[in-house]
């Protein structure tokens, strides 16, 4: 690499800006220009010898890339900014996660602030290598639809499910989930020996999301059904899936299905049949665990389990940076 | 209470069994006679002024119920002998929960060790509180079928589910569920930051007594998809259930015959509409909590939560007891 | 009781309030007539019939016992009020603590809001009793210091410390301690996995109190060393305490002498020689447990845990309530 | 690297074997050639393809080196056999750390399994690098005394520590401490939410190898008072050290004292004069964090922390096999 790519990170000091720049600090094609904070400027960046800086101190002319890491409707904006100076974007805010301005505002309760923009690949390389490869701009979708979507893709892609059948999703996520400004939700005594469901009812924002990517694959005429559920650990995130089968499949040919599909995927193991994905495997590294369950002949058991904050956000997000710029697609990942 | 019923705990230092008797020590109309646990056999029970005895020592002429907290197989014997002795028998095991030496056979592998007892009645009282009243035996439930069960019930008695589709059910135990003998599976460091599915593909032997009860009410042709997993906390136990109606029946009045239902009820609670039930209403609790959430008009999501060694187990046998005697059913329950 | 006292919970829902409230509405002797919360006014105050006000809209004249669980510099002008209006007054807060104002200056850095309302007696019934029953005012004392002064009380009584060592104090804090105010201090990704002293070098206020009461004993002219430590437990408080005896005493006399001290005390149990007190025995009580080591001849360890919103804060302040007004010590609490 | 140093690891199944073996898999000049473990024999070594053997399947002839993470007692016999066989031994266990077999019996109450092999180097590098270069065996210390000795060295070497007084530790281990092997102490439901003192009174083994270093600087008369209590936290220790300081040093110069004697020290850092060293910092790393708060101009408050497992044994096991073949100090670890 006679070039570093030097890059900017918007929202570093979050929890999914901190494991960002614990990747970035040590991918060896990466120059770290600047990492901004608005709560947390002038305080050193962690690991770094760079201190973080407020987003409008943030220069686009010095780098080649940014990984924005910041709430939906403010990312937009920078993104907008970031591509009109030809830098190429990450985004790992929800912005341009769908591809119409008509579904943001029924998911996001707002009008798009940039809807010119849309749409953009979604960058779950597992899916969408093809689209992502070299290309400017990418939205890195949330930690439940990547669960969820790598826990049905090979399904999706032989349209092995009933079309009159919902998905049934249960997700359970570690409280970095809900971010790192201290709430009443994030208190530990509030926390401690607690299970929340929240937002059933097809309530969480990124149900949109997974029916955008499934509905590209299958057009099931149920919905998702989507509950996720906060659980007392740091890090984590399952998604228990529930699905039932088309009439063409059975379900002792699922294993072997995902077997195949996943196969060379550097970053996606499948369990052996019998054994069940948890979080022990994969929480802090970058990989995503998935284990079938066939319950009878029309019904799976899918659990699928990734780091909310890698492979559901920041290593995920440059995962799909290698990708765009032709860089071994796991550099820095494995 | 001019006279008070004498009683006897086997498997008294389980979990269960320590939290039975912390309730029956402070039962205003029982004489603790005896606690049994082979393991810990003249230690003290805890909170009292009895030292635990060897099962063999235990005398069932001078006490008058038995509550038997023990390991299935090894529970009906000891039933068997109480009943000829004229005892009133709570079985906390799995021993006289099927209705039928078949279907033990079928979900325990072995021969029924006494199957001229069964059927019992099934010790739930909010759904058979008449067939419990005053009788010599009752079998009570595992925590994960009184979880599910009164999380079904009101639909159940409506005839409200889709005959031709599963109820699926993720299920969410804290590691006393596991008992107390160490094991790999209760060890802190394997389970701290851990969510584990085990017992899956129909695997866990308490399917088979919620078929059993569901289909007392209905005849359901698909299967119950039941996954249970061990999460990080000592106690509490929520069924995350998802279900289809029947087409006579919309889910928005579901709310509402469940309010009818539990109106009465002391031990289980409605959570109010968009509220969710949580681990941290029940745990330390003889409760259940139930929240109801519409999906769209055919699918609702149900989620009721116990304390597993309580309404799960202990209080719940304790609940019985009071109705086999006639006393205050929610006596030292609330 | 022919007439129970009307009590006002000002601050009922904090972590210390909230516990007060579950305490106060079972007590026999106690109609609760209102609760105040600035940030919940309006909602329900768990398990009761009342809902929370804001502090301006109690009422001193409907009632006839106030319990202040304040902030400090908050608490002193309603407790002077209340005095005012000859209500009795059960002070949480540390206002009224410290028995000169020059002394709350030292530790709290500002000046007292009602210097002329002190002292008043320290409210732990095992070491003050007799200054309690039947008197207008108590301040109940904070956490750290009712662990720890019990801890220590049998060896101050005899005069049994080293003049010329430091009691060294290492404590051990559950994050209810740290308030219900959201914090990064208290946010669950913080804690979990974590161990945090703070406020050492003599920096926490607790200090003081725990100095002004041993040296009522002993005039140690040593430090108090005193580290406290957040541990990711919900609640609970152990304060590890080393002290270097006086040439007149051995440590194997200790036990004895602790068995001696707390044989008739029903809320403080000293544990067999060779037992340490733990978390688990107290937690959710309103106990302390004390285990004693002797190191060899000099040295003593000595364990003192509480559950810190109980016995470190509301069960306390029943404890004094009793006896401020002549009822049984413990009523309400065993 | 030409040639790679052929490792064996003995125990490799245990906790400290696990992250040895993480370590070793990807050190530059290791080739790991087997694993032993009793109880999973035949079972695959995490991450690598080699299977656990049994310890009398291991064949010394095709290895240069072995790592010993036994039990005591065990170890010594392993060791003695590998030294005649030529190979460079790193044990992790107990029995070679006293330099005595005197000493041995007094702690571990059994006649020394091979008193000729004593004493070798005690494997603390940052105290001892220059008897470890180039070693053939070295005995890697427990996890309490390295943490204990890397916070009292700097004062230990000015011999800056009062003759007359105890050093004071009390000490926090996460479970993991207590070994891989389910029981009642580390069985989830016994340590959720608890904090428990064990061995006080001088009981834990681990205060003999303490004593011993601390006596090679200074001849302190008094004994070390030393208490570990077991945390709910997987990993981590923190040792939490209150000394007395001699007549001629002045608590404030202490933290510059250490910043000196650890300025090069590529693994310990020394905290921020005001920040405290906890848990967070070091767990799943290879470093030790180390605070210092002077108390008053006598007293100072050293808090030292490391992860259990990685400083407290494998990686401090790595750091001496570096040192012993003359390879980078840190190669694998940083």
């Amino acid at each position: 690499m006679s070039q570093k790519v030097r890059v900017g990170v918007y929202g570093a000091s979050g929890y999914a800006g901190q494991d960002l720049i614990e990747i970035l600090k040590d991918h060896p094609c990466v120059e770290l220009v600047f990492a901004t904070s608005n709560t947390y400027a002038g305080d050193f960046v962690p690991d770094t010898d760079l201190r973080y800086i407020k987003s409008e101190e943030a220069r686009l002319d010095i780098v080649d890339a940014v990984f924005l890491a910041l709430p939906h409707k403010a990312s937009a904006p920078v993104a907008k900014l970031a591509v009109e100076a030809n830098l190429k974007v990450i985004d790992l805010s929800a912005d341009l996660r769908l591809d119409t301005a008509d579904s943001y505002k029924t998911w996001y309760g707002i009008d798009h602030p940039h809807p010119e923009m849309l749409p953009v690949p979604y960058g779950i390389p597992e899916l969408n290598r093809d689209k992502i490869n070299g290309v400017q701009v990418v939205a890195v979708p949330g930690c439940y639809p990547t669960a969820t979507l790598l826990g049905l893709y090979p399904l999706l892609r032989v349209e092995g499910l009933s079309l009159e059948s919902p998905i049934f999703i249960d997700a359970k996520s570690g409280i970095s989930g809900a971010g790192r400004t201290p709430t009443e939700k994030t208190h530990f005594v509030e926390t401690y020996g607690n299970i929340v469901p929240y937002s059933a009812e097809r309530g969480h924002r990124h149900v949109g999301e997974i029916e955008q990517e499934v509905n590209k694959f299958m057009n099931i005429t149920e919905p998702i059904v989507f509950t996720p559920h906060l659980v007392p650990i740091d890090r984590g995130l399952m998604a228990s899936i529930y699905v039932t089968l088309g009439y063409a499949f059975t379900s002792d040919k699922i294993h072997s299905l995902y077997a195949n599909v996943y196969a060379d995927e550097p970053l996606v193991t499948l369990m052996p049949l019998g054994t069940q994905a948890q979080f022990k495997g994969v929480v802090k590294t970058n990989r995503c665990h998935i284990s079938i369950t066939p319950v009878n002949d029309r019904y799976v058991h899918i659990t699928s389990v990734i780091d909310n904050l890698r492979k559901g956000a920041s290593s995920q997000a440059v995962q799909c940076f290698n990708l765009m710029y032709g860089f071994p697609e796991t550099e820095a990942l494995l």
